[in-house]
């Protein structure tokens, strides 16, 4: 008989993405890791970072709800942000993290001591503890700092992004190096490419974990391409961007959704000039991973938050949970069983 | 063979005095109900009255950490007061009170969701669920309207309070006034008496209760005399008081100590004219309460947090959780053997 050993499933990514790929993943019985992005320095974030010297909640809290087990109202508790005031935007789950890394001494503390009173199942992991910003340079030589600049100005739009780096260079946390290295899986995305992916594979380690881990890669493909920051994006255009980011050709299978968004919803990203993405399965005879084509996309309505900005806009075309958990599992338990697929793609 | 019935006991009060009395009582097998004055309008407290339009929460904050079974670090989150910035001297505790009741709808709702999140020890129970501030009249007939104006106006201090009022007149918590008739004890103060004590005794209802409750009543009385407020009070001045706003003398014994704090610690409250609550025991013959006199002072040392302007000033003499909780417990299970109890006073 077979010893029945726990797989051990490493997430990457940050954002809304990783809320929605968590949210899935947890009610399976895998050992998770979600490595967090942490350059991250819009809105609540960025006046908690500038104001107190704290390093970035705001997408390590969005995974930490997603894992969590306790109640909704804690749940809705840690996402709920003011309305009125000199608290207007502030997120209370970030002061939550903020306060705790002041107690605490450190972030990562914070972060551990948070994942016990929210009962996480699992493990949530800041890529980095080093104070660090995101800038990217534009293809017109132009440089710009921090993740809410890129997310907001409207040269990018315009122009396009060349090229994405760090400042200062951050080293990995050696929590996500051992967890990348002992991985059966390696889960990258969806989310934000430039903001929410990339900065993650620009801390100094991680790519070099990921080519030395045994782990299978997995990439979720994100469903619309952002204006100016991945413009005419195909599939194939996003996977060869992560494999320059990691050095190696080491993603082996991409999911893709393959279901037609609502056209009224259609019409509203195109007026912001978001498209699709697109996938030819003929465009690259000699593609060295597999994409798993399904339905992925999500029917849920999502509640507006008057006092969050952007989650009406970055929310509406999204993965499903549940679809794309479904998928990754199964991807994960191939083993042996891995000539099954072949005809997937 | 007697049934052994939990015994209810009920205390009455808010700010620091509450801390104190239910960090002890919390320890003993009895059936606890902390019931808390709403009259708080000052520092973080008042600045989310004004703004997000919620009741005032520090009081009721004090009570659930200090009935809290949590771990120390969520007590020390709650706690803690941010130190930089647009924060600067928010109490986290007092966001988390109120962003729940924000998403509860209501602030009884949200304190049960926090007693739930904080594992307390008995329940917590607002006084009153009406939006009401305290307001003083001096003896030159000028009115000062809110607690926080009324404990930092320095007229307050030169010309003495003469009577106190809510405004808008404040109906009694249903279940305030339920426990109040349910109880085997009831014990109020220490606290600050214009400021934490009578709030509660000026909400209709409150008082009737008292007086057709079975239960013993208890006063604390204070150690110390606060300028403007009660100077030169004797203990008798204190119960008298309580008696006008109870409409009754329903005190059956009042805690006295009787240890002298340290001379450098007595210099520094006399410089600001704080004076010792004195006692004479034949200053009243005809007194209708026994007066259980005791060593019931601290001998710990705060730890000072930079942001709480106030925490330093007034926390210095103060009770001793430990010795207070013991000396209630005897009064609460005095029962056929009160007699044994004739000679303490």
């Amino acid at each position: 008989m077979k010893r029945i050993k726990t797989k051990k499933v490493v997430t990457i990514g940050g954002g809304t993405g990783s809320f929605t790929l968590l949210s899935g993943l947890k009610k399976y019985p895998i050992e998770l890791s979600a490595i967090v992005s942490m350059a991250d320095d819009g809105g609540s974030t960025g006046i908690l970072r500038d104001e107190l010297g704290v390093l970035p909640p705001g997408d390590v809290r969005q995974c930490l709800v997603a894992l969590s087990d306790s109640s909704e109202t804690l749940r809705a508790l840690m996402n709920y942000r003011f309305e009125e005031g000199g608290l207007t935007g502030h997120s209370f789950g970030n002061l939550f993290l903020s306060a705790l890394e002041k107690i605490t001494g450190n972030f990562s503390a914070g972060v551990e001591e948070a994942a016990k009173i929210l009962n996480v199942k699992g493990e949530v992991i800041p890529v980095t503890k080093t104070d660090t910003n995101l800038s990217v340079e534009l293809k017109n030589g132009v440089v710009l700092a921090g993740e809410h600049e890129i997310n907001t100005n409207v040269e990018v739009g315009i122009i396009g992004i060349k090229k994405a780096f760090l400042s200062p260079r951050a080293k990995a946390n050696p929590r996500a190096i051992k967890k990348i290295l002992e991985a059966d899986l390696i889960i990258i995305g969806p989310g934000n490419h430039y903001c929410s992916i990339l900065p993650s594979f620009l801390v100094t380690g991680i790519p070099a974990a990921i080519r030395a881990s045994k782990a299978k890669v997995v990439y979720n493909c994100n469903l619309v391409n952002k204006r100016g920051h991945t413009d005419g994006f195909t599939l194939d255009a996003y996977v060869a961007e992560l494999h320059r980011f990691l050095g190696q050709d080491r993603v082996d299978f991409v999911t893709f959704n393959t279901r037609q968004p609502a056209q009224a919803l259609l019409k509203r990203y195109r007026e912001a000039s978001d498209e699709l993405v697109s996938f030819v399965q003929e465009e690259n005879p000699k593609r060295g991973y597999r994409v798993l084509k399904a339905d992925f996309l999500s029917r849920q309505n999502i509640p507006r938050n008057k006092a969050d900005k952007i989650a009406h806009i970055r929310s509406f075309i999204r993965h499903d949970s549940e679809k794309l958990a479904q998928a990754l599992m199964m991807i994960l338990e191939l083993g042996e069983y891995e000539n099954i697929l072949r005809d997937i793609s």
